[in-house]
């Protein structure tokens, strides 16, 4: 479709209550899946990011990496193995995980960032104390896969107020100066907690919280907290869909005024989320 | 034409180099023509401005009144004499000049703004000493029409930076507290050029300069300020169009990077002129 | 009486106290009567106003403009209509009203001031959606003439912080876009109130409450709210000075420390109250 | 003579052309003679300082103490011995010098001006290393009478930022640890002129600069510094005055606009001198 | 002992846990008794200053000088007298304490520090009004001897601010503009109270509190306040001790963390005190 | 050597004058060699960097990692190769060194620092744009070794200016997207260059320049950088030592006021070489 100007102009102007309710206000973007593959789409994410930033948002940018991790520990001859999901990590293990996160996925989204005119900083959960971590409790040992026990936001603080977009690797600091994995959708949750965010939105494969998961036209777009227990009573919410909405749930118990599951396979899913009234995906309120 | 969301954030994505580049930046639009007498237009005007604003821009609304001045003046029962298109201002007719721009015209203005959830603050030439005239040196006596002698944007600098579009009447002080009507073209490129502006805009009810003055097909969209003699000589710029364009070379002369005239009647111009490459109307540089 | 230096020296230093009492607090000023038309009053009124800033008082300047209104209205062969006191103001009066109180007698005022080497800024209830107002619940439909719902002074404390004298004339905004006529004694008590003002002085046209209100000698000086229903009872305050004693007590009952009426017919009213111990009119406390 | 609250207001009123010129600048103030003597007079000196410092002047106090400093020397059965009228200053001399200077008369004044409610800070030239000496070179040996090598007046700026007027006694540091008794004509001139004062007055017990030394009548008002040695050559300018005249040449030298030498004998002659057209004593420019 | 570079840095590395503990916080140093007079001592104690000072300690140095105004007062010819430990205080004697304290110990301790390169501001209780007394009751007329009635510790709080070492002579002001003599201990620990200081240290010639008075061996390191009257009964605590843990009593009643007799004595007590664990002295918690 | 409490003041107090030049300024410490492996030497240098940042000094912590780049491409079974001790780096080892710099070491060092009670943030040339680079030219294709274009260092001003010790991994971003490995000690002499240092130092194995460089004993403590080409010439500057050497002159010609060559070997180098008169190793100045 070919857009006039004259469209362009009333987009824009359609935006202007969406930029006026988000103006200096927090939103914490996990970011995986998909989006965070296809060359297009890492460009459309980048794109959504400077344009948040520019209007106001204090946008906080928390990565994964299975992908990248699994494919690092294959070369050095490592097999990935996994117990409900939760990767083992032993000593070689968490070192990998902590070089392919911090070093190589963090770095290179901060210099993709920055190509795009944003302005970027790459962070993990060590820079200033930001994540401290402790060994996660489970029948089988899973070695250093942690669970949060601190959250301190000053560093992300300090860079969204020196213009910059904070890009976090969700690896953190154990009590005796180990390093622990963290899971990426726990970790965001937790900073926009911490931070008194607007919104917290989990980037997926998935269309949203589905009625019947078999049918994407059954999407439900809006969840209140307390619905879920009844959600998954129902069977709805299932399997792999489970821990990401226990986060989203956290999140708002913990003052989070809304948490989203979108569509990252859909370009600019974030900014239609953010710049419509129907949004995108399941919000979670 | 239905505009989907995925064609809203490729707009919003599109917009995002023209914003960088406008931050923090001051725009002065002179408002005026059909863009100020039609109600669909105003409330589009009053959208592109906020919008400016919020993506932050220092917006100058600066505003004439003509039509409204000439009713006025019929009410009470006085004609209107224009010699040169400028008019006779005898001191009744300044006192109403002055009621009418900076007490109705003004105010409606700020009081629309705000109804579009902006911030906005209605000042004249007298307030914090803005503007100073003198009488203009005409072959007959003009009365009340003043020529700028002095210009201090302390009071609009003032209102920028508390978060306010300051909305300006052109009428102006004398040395003795006599008040002189202002032709608010000439306000508007002096205001911008005291500030340094990035863009002075005229709003008119014309496309722009043509070079068939009867085929709307013949816009020049682009003119070097040093070749206005050559085109005033071939007559090109001819009639109205001369004090316009006077204002426009003016306003780069004294540092304003770009001066444009665009056509109000368009819905959105300002913001198709600033958020397009190709922009709207005649461009001086 | 000729003042000698020494005499000179003598008052400025009498003055201090009273300066060290009001450094930095603000006083609100109603402005109106015959000190609003003797030109002699007026530049006395004006000089007052520059030297209160000076030394470091938020002087805030509030307005009504009848007589100006009501000639106006005359102008255009419109007939002035009052019901108890108050202007019937029909949609073509309110126009009226809103460019003789905003864009004449307001403006008029702060070039003034400007001239005394003050630095003011003309404002009305519009700017910045300082007062907003519904219509005024009456027996017979009064048109245009509002009540006060909500007072914003953020523009206000805006302009004070960047040293101008805010002069305010008393137009508000209604919620569909309407404008009504607001009293200017209520909206300077409102404003005062907002502001915690310390001082609300009412410029009148009277010495101020008499006890004998044929006797001049019987000026009552001091009189604690409480006391008011009594006064009224008594039939000391009877008539015209009913509302503006209300105007009093509310501002009282809100917060502001002291409220005044005093005789604007003599010069320099302002100063006498503000700097002797006597002051000069009667104080409601 | 009865002032009457118009006289009053008249006089502020009249004061305030005088307020706006001096507000945010620097007055240095030598405090010395019958000024310092007089219960009235210091009086009337610690009104005229709060006042200062009310309307935004930045005053600094710098003070002598000859008669103190002999009246201490008696007591210890120590005769005062001058040599050109400097004082011969043994070891044990400077001693009591910086003990009455810095220990009493200084923090008396302090308290003086604390008591008229002003904020006061007694500094001398050792605090903060404001001033810095060497022995003044001279034909007699006058022991620790010093020359000024060095001033530093960011204790003194920092004193009137936080709003303490600053009480200075002038005596200075050495390179080795001694003491120097300073000149308090020359120190004030030098810290005027160090600070860019506005202006630098000097309290005495004469009327000023007079034609006829023995005429009161004859008073000089205004002296341009160039034209001091030819007032000397005709012996006009002499004796005592000499040194005095030779510190206002090298504050006006120096950048300061007007140096004065006023008649501390008068009440309130500093007021007499910021306050009035026609001033007092002889103004240096 | 020859100290190597190794040793050096070991030693600054050791020290690094406690300039953490005391960055940024209020250290009050009552300064008295041999470490005022012996030469040694005295720069040892200057240097530890500014050494607390450059590594972000708030340092307030507060001093007595007995010994100097005896010296004095016996130079005038008269006697010191006592009653209790307490000088009987005539009004003459006031203005040598005044003198003394003020102008001579108080500016030479500046320039001492000065020369230390520290940067230092000779305050007394007059300055700022810092500190306000009354008459002391007692049984016999002691004179101008003060009893503390308030402390104001904004000067001091400006000096810190700005960079400079207050260091304190305790005078203070009376009603009608008398000065008093004041206990410096009792200065220091209500100025220490009044800033919430971390520390009052109080410089004695003593090794700290004994459990037997005859054996420099069996010092009491801590004691906690509430034990101090058992202590008191079982005469530990006795004789000139009583006044000195009274004040100490009294600062940590009153908020203050720790306060600490140690051994002016030994050279660089204050920074054994701040930079050992096992500190010196007692200190009372 | 058993240190006293004595020698412990006696050590701060002479540190004194040191911390007093350096309050303030910056220091850039490229950290590497045995200082980087073993686990005391570690420790030291980080207490080292800790207290620098305490007593107010900007550290810079520029790091290599050279020995964990080796190790882990030998991981993953590939061989590193050298040419003119430049690494050449194919894109699967600029991966590698991008992961092990960044993501291992930096944030292994920003741990460390952080148990230490430092606060740490983990940058790399990539972050805010800091290090711009292009191929390196050389006679054999060494792939992806680059040469810096343009050091940008804000966002280590703004992290120093937020209390954080910015330690800096040295790859850099190229024009397209691709990342240069960069030597560690050209990026700390043009970032120490860019921050106008005071220091730079870097960490060697060797004692610094020898005259003999069999003979430890011939240590040249100071080099002016004027005489290094005839110290070349001479042979005395040769082999490894000239690339170090060129950085510092580089340095200092570039506006570094002293630039060391130490010797990491030895614990607390760092703080020796500060806090010492004689310091340690060679200094460029």
């Amino acid at each position: 479709m070919d857009i006039t100007n004259a469209n362009r102009a009333q987009v824009l102007v359609q935006a202007l209550p969406y930029i006026q309710k988000y103006a200096g206000k927090t939103v914490v973007v996990k970011y995986g899946g998909n989006a965070m593959v296809n060359e297009d789409l890492k460009d459309a994410v980048m794109s959504d990011i400077v344009l948040m930033q520019l209007v106001g948002i204090n946008v906080v940018l928390v990565h994964g990496g299975g992908p990248e991790i699994s494919g690092m520990l294959k070369k050095i001859g490592k097999e990935s193995r996994f117990v409900d999901g939760l990767r083992v990590t032993d000593a070689e293990t968490v070192d990998v995980v902590q070089m392919v996160l911090a070093g190589k996925v963090n770095k290179d989204l901060v210099q993709l960032l920055e190509r795009h005119n944003g302005r970027a900083i790459g962070l993990c959960g060590l820079d200033g104390g930001m994540i401290k971590a402790k060994k996660l409790a489970a029948q089988e040992d899973l070695g250093f896969v942690g669970e949060i026990t601190q959250v301190n936001t000053d560093i992300i603080s300090h860079a969204t107020a020196n213009g910059y977009v904070p890009i976090v690797a969700t690896v953190a600091g154990g009590e005796n100066g180990e390093v622990y994995n963290i899971n990426a959708d726990i970790a965001a949750a937790r900073i926009a907690a911490e931070m008194g965010a607007l919104k917290l939105i989990l980037m997926t494969d998935i269309k949203g919280l589905l009625a019947d998961k078999d049918d994407e036209n059954t999407l439900i777009p809006v969840v209140n907290v307390s619905d879920v227990p009844k959600l998954q009573n129902q069977g709805i919410i299932s399997g792999g869909m489970i821990p990401k909405i226990d986060c989203c749930v956290e999140a708002v118990r913990r003052g989070v005024s809304r948490a989203h599951i979108i569509d990252g396979r859909i370009p600019h899913s974030i900014l239609i989320e953010l710049f419509s009234d129907e949004g995108i995906g399941t919000m979670f309120c």
